[in-house]
């Protein structure tokens, strides 16, 4: 059984990570942990909350972060997700309110009560995981493994250099990578070829209040749909990864974030040739399309089963 | 009586600060947390705690924080302070240990319980207060006051451009300006008045074991003998800030700390005419030396009274 | 009849343009100017000398330029290049010497005498053009047509993010792009494609002296074999799209060049969604590489007769 | 004799050097170029011609240049030095043009004519300087000594921390400090206290037409008065240099131009302590205010005579 702790800023594929975790009986979601990011922080928790209802999630705890980038002015993606976060679907308002307390704080405490069990993984900008790795360094070893959706080495999706969750936050992504651990960057190379084709579509469409009520309205979103003909879904490589990491080819790589540019401010500049220096980075440079969708879908169908 | 939370880096010049804060007794000292500054973490920390119990600041609690900044690789002021950071001067070894906890949260938690009530003042790197602001932003409408030694309107001490507790954390620095509170900077401008000359020095020396373990032999460590020929004891001017604004002569400006040149990262640029922009600090320009330094001998007597 | 103004740093690839240029009846070059790159200035100005002779160029004047960057420390690539920067190939000694004069002036002098007709091109670092263009703002509407090889919209070969050209120079590069031109930008990203395979080898090792002294030591050098099986020849990009456009397929862009990263100076940061602004560079996506050798072979099979 | 070439952007207190000089039977001005600066290029060259005429400097060359900074937009002072660069001076339009040449052409032909015979002295941006460094790198040994009014190491004019010349062209500035050269800068620090009090005002009131039509207008002139109660004669300054270094204190620094900074670009960051490093600068911190009103008033005398 692995222990997922996830922090993210639902957001449509965000919330579709979390379908597919809700979804994992392998996997006990130890908590859902927010941040400011696609969409603001008020709207990112509630929208948690509500997915872990919807989502018949049970008990997890879910506790709000930061509403803002450690150094920089915000950065939203609303274009992209829609005013709340998820894109044309509608769920439930949650009737549970989140945990009293700070992401930070339980990201920390969690992981120190079970070094070497607990991943890691972050789906939005990394300003909670900069903080807990500041507020106590030790995280890093405490985690079993940190796996994030995010970056790039080719080309980026906010501008020509870098990747959303990279840009709302340089600052931050440059003190996780910089941490000590080897993060694995599950970055735009790989995500871009995790679409929701048509046929994917139809694949989903029979999956009750689940289809009906999220996959597909969140899927059929305007900002979500790519040039290539269907929207990514990002942050479902994520905990994809955490289920299985044979789907992804991985390469060891030195990553440091930009944050000084003028144009280039939050890329991931991926260095694959180590020359000597130790690998900060294992980047996915590869995804089996086809595997993914079936693991994705088989979850999804557990998930559709227990909503009914 | 006002009460004061005291973030520091001891450091001489703050173990100055801490006895001048521990003789006046229209001071409560709430809390000391301590950064990595003019030497390591452990450092401070076991100097926080030597002083707390050779100046008799009673159970006051003591909480470490940050090792290093958010960004930045480490800067030590080692040369100025010596290997332990307290110059010629040698404590008894602490017998009580820090509070179990972290500095950001003790911070934090003592302000939100005291709104309105408790007086910050940092004298170190500014990593803790910045970690503490992102941590929980309405910290800045619950302190009654910051205050800050660091900075500089006019020339550096660590290079020509910047001070060394900005330089240390520039990010941080950047953070906690920007915070959204009017920060007091009592900069190298000023301090570097605060001098102990022979006159002083003359007047610390019949203080009996407070001059002869602490005040003498810190006084004249090499490394803060300053050209104009005495040490300045630049941290215990934010506590006498605290104590009597009166004695500084202090003027709005809008302050932005530089975090991305080559060569300035962390002068803290001072424009004094705000066009039209509101004032993010008072920054000092002035302090009444005569009327300081009664105010300072005049509480190392009262403490030097109660150690005999 | 075209007429080309070049301005190089040879340079193996160089040399394989100016052969490319040598053979092509349809083009006239005008002029031939170095810039420290590859190589030294000294070695650079004597490789286009030499090559002048041993290509049977006649006339054409050389002009050496600038030594370095405009503000940075020099960048070299004799690990590509070798020492001579031909690589194995070695060529008689020059026996005349360049023109009295400087790269700068006469690229001015030479586009004031014929605004409209001279194509330049650039196959180095940008730093003569910058100077130029900065000397006399004017020549980027008296330049017909300019085009450069270097830059990169994907990843770069000096580093992840940038190609060698524009790194060594990028405040030139910078200005090059901003000058009021839309600069054709022949990148890695098709300079890449056009390599010497072992069938291109094939077909260039009947070719006489050219062959023997000059295409086949220079194409089999150590250091420009890239990953993909063969040798790049860049800069020869340039002249063939000076010859016939229509090998390329073009793409306007926004190109900014970033000057201010840790990480990413020189980076040609390529925007293709336009977004109202207008595009300053028209960027190669693609090369039909069978039609661009049988270009190039012609070409260097004229040359090799004129050599016997 | 001493022969000096001045680059000035005129400007005010560029007009009150350029009468410094010209009633200066000890020095030669061999020549004038202009950049812009205070003013638009076309102004600045216009006024030196006017100024060359106005105060009969004979048939000294004047030369345009560089009408923007190397790298970055523009800059101007025209509140300072009013639409016409003059203040409230108004001269009679020249009757003759300027050279047919470029600024920087002239500056390399001259110095390399006369090598150890000619002072070049910068009163405005040195874009001019920077191109001519780079065209020509032996400029730096070819000229005798390289004074120019700007910087400062205290704080800026134009923003708190650099003052305008070199905030106009931070890259240019950079370059022209890193040539190899040591540069006599005179910076805010002295030439604020070049001031035209009432008293010096009475004494230029008798100076004929050179006082009414220009002395005692520009002087008054609404932006060129300062907190301290009167003009600063910035530029001045730097011809006073030649004239008479006595005049001055100088102290050897290590000074870099910050090009890279949010709020710091064009400071001139000067370190007295070289720490073994050999000073790139002289740097003035101290005028004789006294004597220095003397020099200038009596060339202002003989100017006056010639002038009726």
């Amino acid at each position: 059984m692995t222990k997922l702790l996830i922090d993210c800023d639902p957001g449509i594929d965000d919330a579709l990570a979390l379908a597919l975790a809700g979804g994992s009986p392998s996997l006990e979601i130890v908590g859902i942990t927010t941040v400011g990011g696609n969409v603001d922080l008020d709207q990112t928790t509630r929208n948690a909350l509500a997915l872990r209802e919807f989502l018949r999630l049970g008990d997890v705890p879910v506790f709000p972060g930061s509403a803002g980038a450690l150094l920089r002015h915000t950065v939203r993606a609303a274009h992209v997700h829609g005013s709340t976060g998820l894109g044309d679907a509608v769920l439930p308002p949650p009737t549970r309110v989140a945990g009293d307390g700070h992401a930070v704080d339980f990201i920390v405490d969690t992981l120190r009560a079970a070094p070497g069990e607990i991943t890691l993984a972050a789906t939005g900008p990394l300003t909670n995981i900069a903080l807990a790795v500041r507020r106590e360094p030790r995280i890093v070893e405490w985690a079993r493994d940190f796996v994030l959706m995010g970056g790039t080495y080719t080309r980026g999706n906010h501008n020509p250099a870098a990747e959303f969750n990279m840009l709302a936050d340089p600052e931050a992504a440059s003190i996780v990578f910089d941490a000590g651990w080897t993060v694995t960057m599950l970055g735009l190379d790989v995500t871009l070829t995790a679409l929701v084709t048509e046929g994917i579509l139809e694949r989903m469409r029979p999956l009750g209040r689940l289809a009906a009520d999220l996959l597909v309205p969140a899927a059929t979103s305007y900002g979500m749909v790519t040039a290539e003909g269907g929207p990514a879904v990002h942050d479902a490589c994520a905990v994809a990864y955490v289920l299985d990491p044979s789907l992804f080819t991985c390469v060891p790589a030195v990553v440091h974030v930009e944050t000084a540019g003028l144009y280039t401010s939050g890329m991931t500049v991926t260095d694959f040739e180590l020359r000597g220096r130790p690998a900060n980075a294992l980047v996915a440079t590869a995804l089996q399309v086809d595997r993914f969708w079936d693991l994705v879908l088989e979850a999804y169908g557990r998930v559709a089963s227990r909503l009914g």
